[in-house]
C-alpha cells in the first residue's frame, strides 16, 4: 500500500461534519481527495469492493459537499455503489474499513447509518424520480424553498427507462432539481458520452467561435413576427445551442444542459454546481470522470488489473503512485488518458468472480454460460440478451463467438424482455440473462410478453438467493414467489452443476417460457448417475423410510450431511429429493411421504412467504393431505443484511443443524 | 344508427384478405373507411367499447394494409385497444359485433383469432421493443431481409420508459423498423404533440422558407476541415433540421424523423409509409389523428358525449353525420377542429363507470376517491399520484380541489412509485392510485423504493380482480401473490364500501407502506355496526359452530347466501369472516376453527397460487395445525378470458353453489 508524504496532517480522521469542507482551501481539498483514495485503496486491498467507480467520484463528492449543505439540501447517489467517498465525508471514517462485512457498513447508501444517506439504493436509475419527489414534497411542505435536490447518476444507468420517465416529468413540472450525469465513458450505450466528447473537442477549435458569431448575427437579423415567431426563434436558438453543446436530448425534455466539465477539477466543479444552484429550472450537469482515477495501475495495465483477488494486489503495488498531482497536471493526465480502457463496474464485480474461476469448481454463472455456448453451437436459433451484465454474467465468450446472436441492451431490463419476445415471435429461442433482483424491473413484461403470449423464452435468473456483501438491494429472494402465479411458466432450480446442461436443453425445446434460477455460488461440481431432466420430475437422490428432505436449489450437500446425522444420531432414515422443478412441482414424489405418515422438509434460498414450500403446501392441500409433518425452511419476512453468503444462510437457519432439528420436529408432529 | 347511402356496394362483407386493399381505388378506400366507422358505431351503440381511439385510426389502418402486406411484414398496435379497424380488415367482419362479449372477439389483439395479430397487447409502450425484436430475429433467420416491422403507438404511451429504452436500443443497432407516433393531441404529456403542432404551422409560413435558404447557404459556405468537422457539420445540419421539424428528440436517439402527416388522408399516409419503407434506418413517422374522427357528436357536444351508457345513444343519434367527406374537405375539417376537446381513452372507459355512478350504489373507485378527498381536506400532507388514469380512477374532483397535491405523471407507473417515495421521504403521505395490472410496471420500485425503505406510501390497487370485457391483459389477479413476500408491507382488501374509509385512515397513520386492493365493481353499500379497522384484525361478521367462510375482498353477499343455504339445507352452521388484512393475516380468528375441528374456506378474487388462501395455509403450517379442513377458492393456474365479470367469476367457481359445496366437502374431510 502506498504511503502518503509524511508531513501532511490528515484531514479525514478529525472531520466532524461535511460542512467543514466549505472552510478548507483548494490545496486541502486536493489533499482530502488523496486521503479518500488511500482509504478506498486500503479497502480494495482487503476484499472485493466497488473500487474504480468510487475513485472516479472523489472530486465530485468533495465539490458537492463543499458547495451544498446536505443536512438541508438533498443528495441521491444513483445505483449507490459509488457511495464510499460520501461515507468517508459524512462521519463514517472510523468504521469505513468494515464496509461490506457482516455488521459493518453497507456498500450502498443506508439511511440507518447516516441522515446523509436518504435512500437505500442499489438498482439503477431511481435517483432522478426520487429527487423530483423530494423537491415536490419540500415545496409543498416548506413553500417554494431554497433547498436543492441533486441526483448523481452514471451514464450506464442513464439509458434506463425510469430515468427518461422522471426527466420527462421533471421537465414538465419544472422543479428546481439538478441531475449530475457522471459520464465515465464506460456506458453500455455510448451515444451520450461519444457525442459530448466530440463536441467538447470541437469547442476548443477556433473555427467554432467564428461560425458561432456568424450564426448569431444571422439569427439576430431575423425580423420579429409576433409572439409565435419569437417563441420559434427562441426554440431555434436553443436548438442550435443545444445541438452545438451536445445537450439537445436533455434540452428537448425541458432540462437546462450545462457542461461538460472535468469531474476531477474541484474548483471547476464548484463553479458549475453554483451555476446549477442559481438556475431556477431542472438542470442537467454533464460531468466527465474517469473510473479508477488517480490509481495508475488501472490505466497502465488494465488487463492485469481486471482480475486481482482481494489481498492479492502485491503485483500491482509497486506501480502504484498516489502522490497528489497538481490540479493542472491531474487534468492533463485525465485528458491524455480519456480514450484508454478503464475499469468498469462489472470489471470490479469480476474480481470476486475470478477467485471462483481459479478454483477447482466453477461458479453457476460459468457452468450456465458454458451450457448456453454449447446450445448456441448446436442450434443457430438460440440467442442471448443481457442488460449490461456481460461481465457479471461472464458472457464475453458468447459475445465474441456469436456477435450477431448476442444483444446487450444496456440497463434496460424491461426492454430486454420485450425485445426477447419479439425475437421469440420471429422464431428465435432467446435466452434472457438477468440477475434475479434486476429482473424485477421486467415483471410486467414477464406477465404480458412472456407468460401471457406463452412464448419460448428462457430466463436465466443469476444471483438468485443471497448475493452476500451487496446486501438487501441485491439479494434475489423474491423470484420464486413472484413468478409462481404466472400460467404457462416453468420454473427450475439446479441443485448443482450436473443439472444445468439438462435443464437448458429441456428449456430450449420446451416450446414455452422457462425460468432457471441459481445462486452466486460455486456449482458444486458434477454428480455421477444424474437422472435426465424431464418435465415436472424431481430427482430422487436417496430414498428414506421416515421422510424426505426436498432440496430446491443448491442445498444438496447440506441435505446429505443432515441425513447422515439424522441416521447416526437418531436412527431417522431421511431421503433426499432434488426438486428441480419449482413449477410444476413433482407432487407424486414430494407428497408421497406425507401420505405414508412420513415427514417432508423443504429447503429453499428464497422467501418462505409464497415460496417453493408454499407450493408444496398448496399441492398437499388440494389433495386434502395432512400437512402437519411438512416443514419449510427459507427466509423469514424481513430484509436480510449484507455479509458473507454462508454466514447469512447460517443466520437464517439454512444450515445442517437446523435442518436436522426441523426433520426431527416434523417427524414427531403426529405420532 | 345512421344509414349509408343506398347505392354503394359494401366492401367489408366480401373482403377476403387485407391484401385486396392494394387493388382498391382511393374512392373505394374512403368508402371502406366509412363502412368501418359504421361497424364501430354499431358496436358502440350496443355496449361499452373503446370507441374514439378506434375511429381515429381508421385511415391509418387502411393506409397500412394497402401499403404493406402483413402476412409477411410485421405490425404491432401498441396498447391494442385501437385494434377494431384492423380486426375488420383481417377476416373478422362477420364476428365483429361480438367484440368484448364472452366467447366473442377480444377487444385487444389476439393471436388466437388471426395471424395478423402478432401479440396480445394491453399494457402501453411494448410495441417498439417488440418490433425491434421481430426485425432482429427476422434478420437472423432470413438474412438481411425485405420484411418491414411497424409499431403504431399513441402519444400517451410514448412517455413510457420502455419506449425510450427500445428507441435508444433501436437507434443503436439501426434495424429497419418504423415507429408510427399516432399523435391525437390527447397525450398526458403534450410536449411532443404541442411542439410539433407549433412547427407544423410555422412550416406553412413564407418566412420560414427564406430563412431556411439563408441558413443552408451559410452552412454550405463553411469550409471543410477534415473528417471530424464534416461529421460536426452533418450533425449540425441535422440538428437544425430536426430542430425546425420538431423531431430533435427522436433524431438524437438515432431515428430518422418524418412527418407530421395528417392521419386521415389516405394517399398522404401511403406516400409517407412508402417513404418510411425506403429508408434503411429506424424511422419515426409522426401522424396527427383525431380521436372520434368522423363522428361529429363527439366534437359538437363533447360533454354530452362523454357519458352515454351502452344502448342509450338515441340522444346523439340525430346529430350523427356519417356521409363521406371528400379527402380535401375531410382534411380541412380536421385542421379546423384540431384544438377542440376530443374524447380520450379514459373518457371511453368512463362510459361504463358512469352507469355505475348513476346507480344507487357507488363503485369502489368512487367510494375510495371520496375517502381520499376527505383525507386530503383533513391532512395537508396527503397527496395523490396517478399514472394517466385521472378519469379511470375518477380523480377529477381531487385534481380540481387540490391541484398542487395532485400529480399525473403520464403512463409511467415505475416513475409514479419512485416519485411517491421522494414525496414520502420529504414528509408527505403520498397515495399512488394505479390499476392492479398496471402496477406490475412498478414491481421493482415497490421492492426498493417502498418496501425496503419502509416509507409510508399508500398504494391503491384499483381493478384488482377480474376487470370483465377487457380480458387477460387487464385482469388484476396477481397482486396478492406478488406483494405478499415483501417485508414491511401491509395489504388490505375491503369487503364493501363500509371498510374503505377506515382502511384509508389506518393507512394514512400506519407510518409504513400499505396496499389496498379493490375490484372494478359496485362497493355494495354500507353495513351497520362495522368494526373499526385495526392492524391485522379480521372482522367477524357472523359466528359459526361448524366452521367459517373467510372472505378476502368483495364476496360478503355470496358468503351470506352460502351460509343461509348451508344451514337451511344441511344444518351446517357456517360463520363469516371479513379478512380485511391479507398481510398480516389474522391468524387467531381465521385458524381457530381448524384447531376446533371445524372447516375454513377462503374466497379471494386472485390467483390461488401464492394467494391469500396460501397465506392462511402457511400460517396454519407454521403452527403445525392440520389443514385438511381448509379449502381455498380463487383462480386456477390459467389466464381467464374476457366477458362479464360475474359470468367469469361464476365460471371460476366463485359462486354461491360452489362455495356451499366446498364448505360441505371441507366439513367432511376428517370425521
Amino acid at each position: 500500500m502506498p504511503n502518503l508524504p509524511e508531513k501532511r496532517k490528515r484531514i479525514l480522521p478529525t472531520l466532524q461534519s461535511p460542512r467543514e469542507l466549505m472552510k478548507l482551501s483548494q490545496e486541502e481539498l486536493i489533499d482530502l481527495a488523496l486521503e479518500i483514495r488511500e482509504e478506498i485503496y486500503m479497502l480494495y486491498d482487503r476484499r472485493s469492493v466497488h473500487f474504480a467507480s468510487n475513485l472516479g467520484v472523489v472530486e465530485l463528492c468533495i465539490a458537492l459537499h463543499s458547495t451544498f449543505d446536505f443536512s438541508v439540501d438533498r443528495l441521491i447517489w444513483d445505483t449507490g455503489h459509488q457511495i464510499y467517498p460520501h461515507k468517508l465525508l459524512t462521519g463514517r471514517f472510523s468504521r469505513f474499513q468494515s464496509i461490506r462485512t457482516k455488521g459493518g457498513l453497507m456498500g450502498f447508501p443506508n439511511p440507518l447509518e447516516s441522515d446523509y444517506d436518504l435512500m437505500m439504493t442499489g438498482h439503477a436509475g431511481c435517483s432522478v424520480g426520487t429527487v423530483l419527489g423530494l423537491a415536490s414534497g419540500d415545496d409543498l411542505i416548506c413553500g417554494k424553498n431554497e433547498r436543492h435536490s441533486i441526483a448523481v447518476i452514471g451514464d450506464g444507468a442513464f439509458s434506463s427507462g425510469v430515468v427518461f420517465e422522471a426527466m420527462n416529468h421533471a421537465g414538465w413540472i419544472r422543479k428546481n432539481i439538478t441531475v449530475i450525469l457522471n459520464d465515465n465513458k464506460m456506458s453500455i450505450c455510448p451515444r451520450v458520452g461519444g457525442l459530448s466528447t466530440h463536441l467538447d473537442k470541437l469547442r476548443m477549435h477556433p473555427f467554432y467561435q467564428r461560425f458561432k458569431q456568424q450564426l448569431h448575427s444571422l439569427v439576430d437579423s431575423v425580423p420579429t413576427l409576433g409572439k409565435s415567431m419569437d417563441s420559434f426563434l427562441a426554440r431555434f436558438k436553443s436548438a442550435v445551442k443545444a445541438g452545438l453543446l451536445g445537450g439537445m436530448l436533455f434540452e428537448e425534455l425541458g432540462f437546462r444542459y450545462i457542461g461538460p466539465v472535468n469531474g476531477h477539477n474541484i474548483p471547476r466543479l464548484q463553479r458549475f454546481l453554483k451555476m446549477a444552484r442559481n438556475i431556477n429550472d431542472p438542470v442537467l450537469l454533464h460531468v466527465f470522470t474517469e473510473k479508477g482515477h488517480g490509481f495508475k495501475p488501472a490505466v497502465n495495465n488494465p488487463s492485469e488489473f481486471h482480475a486481482p483477488a482481494a489481498g492479492m494486489n502485491s503485483g500491482v503495488q509497486a506501480n502504484c503512485n498516489l502522490a497528489p498531482p497538481s490540479p493542472k497536471a491531474q487534468f492533463a493526465w485525465v485528458r491524455e488518458e480519456s480514450d484508454a480502457e478503464s475499469i468498469s463496474d462489472s470489471d470490479v464485480e469480476l474480481i470476486s468472480e475470478s477467485v471462483v474461476k481459479s478454483a477447482e469448481q466453477k461458479s453457476f454463472t460459468e457452468v450456465v454460460r458454458d451450457s448456453v455456448l454449447r446450445l448456441m453451437r448446436e442450434n443457430e436459433r438460440v440467442c442471448v440478451i443481457t442488460a449490461a451484465m456481460c461481465r457479471g454474467n461472464m458472457l464475453e465468450p458468447i459475445r465474441d463467438e456469436f456477435p450477431s446472436r448476442f444483444f446487450d441492451v444496456g440497463i434496460c431490463e424491461s426492454h430486454a424482455v420485450i425485445f426477447a419476445a419479439g425475437l421469440a415471435k420471429s422464431g428465435m429461442i432467446p435466452i434472457v440473462d438477468i440477475y434475479s433482483t434486476f429482473i424485477q424491473r421486467s415483471y410486467d413484461q414477464i406477465f404480458q410478453e412472456v407468460s401471457l403470449q406463452n412464448l419460448p423464452i428462457i430466463m436465466l435468473l443469476d444471483r438468485a438467493g443471497l448475493t452476500g456483501p451487496d446486501g438487501p438491494t441485491h439479494h434475489g429472494v423474491f423470484d420464486i414467489c413472484f413468478l409462481r402465479p404466472f400460467p404457462n411458466l416453468t420454473i427450475m432450480a439446479p441443485a448443482d452443476g450436473s443439472d444445468v446442461a439438462g435443464m437448458l436443453r429441456f428449456a430450449a425445446t420446451a416450446g414455452q417460457p422457462v425460468a432457471l434460477r441459481y445462486p452466486k455460488a460455486v456449482s458444486g461440481g458434477y454428480r455421477d448417475n444424474v437422472a435426465e431432466v424431464s418435465q415436472g420430475k424431481a430427482e430422487i437422490i436417496k430414498a428414506g423410510n421416515d421422510g424426505i428432505i426436498v432440496v430446491c436449489g443448491t442445498f444438496l450437500n447440506m441435505a446429505k450431511k443432515a441425513a447422515e446425522l439424522l441416521y447416526k444420531n437418531y436412527k431417522i432414515d431421511a431421503g433426499i429429493i432434488n426438486a428441480r422443478f419449482i413449477k410444476p412441482i413433482d407432487k407424486e414424489t414430494i407428497l408421497q411421504p406425507l401420505r405414508d405418515g412420513g415427514f417432508v422438509v423443504t429447503v429453499e434460498e428464497g422467501m418462505l412467504s409464497a415460496g417453493f414450500g408454499s407450493a408444496v403446501l398448496e399441492a398437499a392441500n388440494d389433495l386434502s393431505i395432512d400437512t402437519r409433518k411438512l416443514k419449510r425452511l427459507g427466509f423469514p419476512d424481513q430484509y436480510i443484511e449484507h455479509g458473507d453468503r454462508n454466514e447469512l444462510l447460517d443466520d437464517c437457519g439454512l444450515n445442517v443443524k437446523n435442518l436436522v432439528q426441523t426433520c426431527q420436529t416434523a417427524m414427531l408432529k403426529i405420532r
